[in-house]
């Protein structure tokens, strides 16, 4: 069965790491988000794509669950010796391949072949595409009114910020890299996983194409609710859907997610908002969605992979 | 008694730091050539630099006389996994100043601002200067014919082509750093390093204004020999000059110099060829220029000064 994913960082590089357990990798296309992407110190990083591939290498930190296992901070001292200020941590066997990717980028290769490239380095079986090659940047309208762009709101404030609007800077005109749409639009099931739907999935949907591609599809589009009983598992998902405007409760996701897929899958803990959710025009499935071993993620991956099943079985008949 | 010294990497990174023994370092200024400056993988890497203020910081590596000592190699491990080639071993802690550095160049720093921060960070009390803001680089042109940038012939192919010419790319634009012109002027004996004369003294006269600057200090400029008995201590010197059509003794430097410097500074192997060096026009002072240690270094240093003094006492009577 085919897959294509929608993919931010940690929580969907814990579902595709499942996946590809309960699926042969090939068939599998993860569509990284990369309007989280900076600049820094000359570098090209990307976050969501090297969490996504040091999770499915099996060479991510466990404790933080993005950079690297067994990683050294040598550059980093260096650096603050030096006076700069390391508040982007780059550990030095990440920074091997932040290297990597800035050397290829100033060849003038792609962010598409430089991400394969890394993706086969680091031994990965199935296809990972950034969802552009094209510059899209997340920039965070703070409450103050001041404008940052989204790694000093997450990571150097820590994302304590009120924030007022979420703009992508580069929007219209980022379309999306070879092989995005076609990969939606063959899947035989496509995920949108448990990421931030304002500035993971978001910025994936402002790609040209990719929301159209997706609405086209949404009979096997199953979505994976990023909020559990009313909170985010990591990260600031919950207060910006809030400070946004959205219900922070998986009724509040599938009022988001009602125009795009045709399945919520929510967890166990808000298995009594059931019936509100598919009020909201989506199938309803629950299971257990907290990811805490390869295993419960493969086990997830496969009720994903029935509801879209079951969703694109609904439509074939009227096909 | 000021001193400001024409410097390339290691030999002039030793002979520095046995000039801090011998003198008050605040009255130092190291001029470093910087046409060996090359961007890798989108950092901004000063080797000549780096090697002058890791030597003069008590931190470089001692096997090689360059790089830092305790160095790992997290990085670079990651870059040769996804398929990068690390010709240009880029340590982790070294990374920290390339990425210190870009990240100030990207912000719009100088180099020269730059370059006294990294100092000021790694506690260094003498002046360093590189010779000039702008970008100048060595280009080689190959007997074959085929042209290449300085660290490609130098450390890709360990310079082991024969070279046909040598250009400075980015001459004659470039202009000296600030305070550079300065600190020749004023310095009571300006030193030329045991650098190699062809890619490091010979990038650093290219710079608009040094070598006019050095010819009308001549009287008080010292030049040591990098050629020791016919062969260069380190690195392609002695083979450059003859490629070049010099000729690799210190009495083929001592033509070279000769309208640069007063007095030439011979290892005590060359003694034999001290009057042959004499008639070139310059004073030849013997001496031991094998800086196996910071004190031997400091000796030398307390020689060429002194050299200097006298042939700045020389003049002083005809002014």
């Amino acid at each position: 069965m085919t897959t294509a994913v929608l993919a931010g960082g940690v929580g969907a590089a814990k579902f595709l790491a499942g996946l590809v357990l309960a699926v042969e990798p090939a068939s599998v296309t993860a569509i990284v988000n990369v309007a989280d992407d900076t600049i820094l110190h000359g570098l090209h990083i990307s976050p969501d794509l090297d969490t996504v591939t040091y999770t499915l290498a099996g060479a991510v930190n466990p404790e933080t669950g993005w950079g690297l296992a067994g990683e050294s901070w040598q550059a980093m001292e260096q650096l603050a010796r030096l006076g700069g200020d390391p508040w982007f941590r780059l550990g030095d066997r990440d920074l091997g391949t932040h290297l990597y990717r800035t050397g290829r980028l100033v060849d003038g290769a792609t962010l598409s072949e430089v991400t394969a490239e890394i993706a086969t380095g680091m031994g990965l079986a199935c296809r990972l595409l950034p969802a552009t090659d094209d510059s899209l940047r997340t920039m965070v309208t703070l409450a103050s009114g001041e404008e940052v762009d989204f790694q000093t709101y997450f990571v150097a404030r820590q994302h304590a910020d009120e924030v007022a609007s979420i703009r992508f800077d580069g929007w219209p005109a980022a379309g999306a890299a070879p092989g995005v749409l076609d990969a939606i639009r063959t899947a035989e099931v496509v995920v949108i996983a448990p990421s931030n739907p304002v500035v993971s999935i978001g910025p994936l949907l402002a790609v040209d194409g990719i929301e159209g591609a997706v609405v086209e599809a949404r009979d096997r589009v199953v979505a994976i609710s990023p909020i559990v009983a009313g909170a985010a598992l990591k990260g600031p998902a919950d207060r910006l859907l809030q400070q946004l405007g959205h219900e922070p409760t998986v009724v509040g996701v599938a009022r988001l997610y009602a125009p795009l897929c045709s399945t919520l899958v929510i967890d166990e803990a808000d298995a009594d908002l059931a019936g509100a959710v598919e009020t909201e025009g989506v199938r309803c499935v629950v299971t257990d969605t907290i990811m805490r071993s390869p295993e419960v993620s493969a086990a997830l991956a496969r009720t994903v992979l029935a509801a879209g099943a079951a969703g694109a079985g609904d439509r074939a008949p009227e096909a």
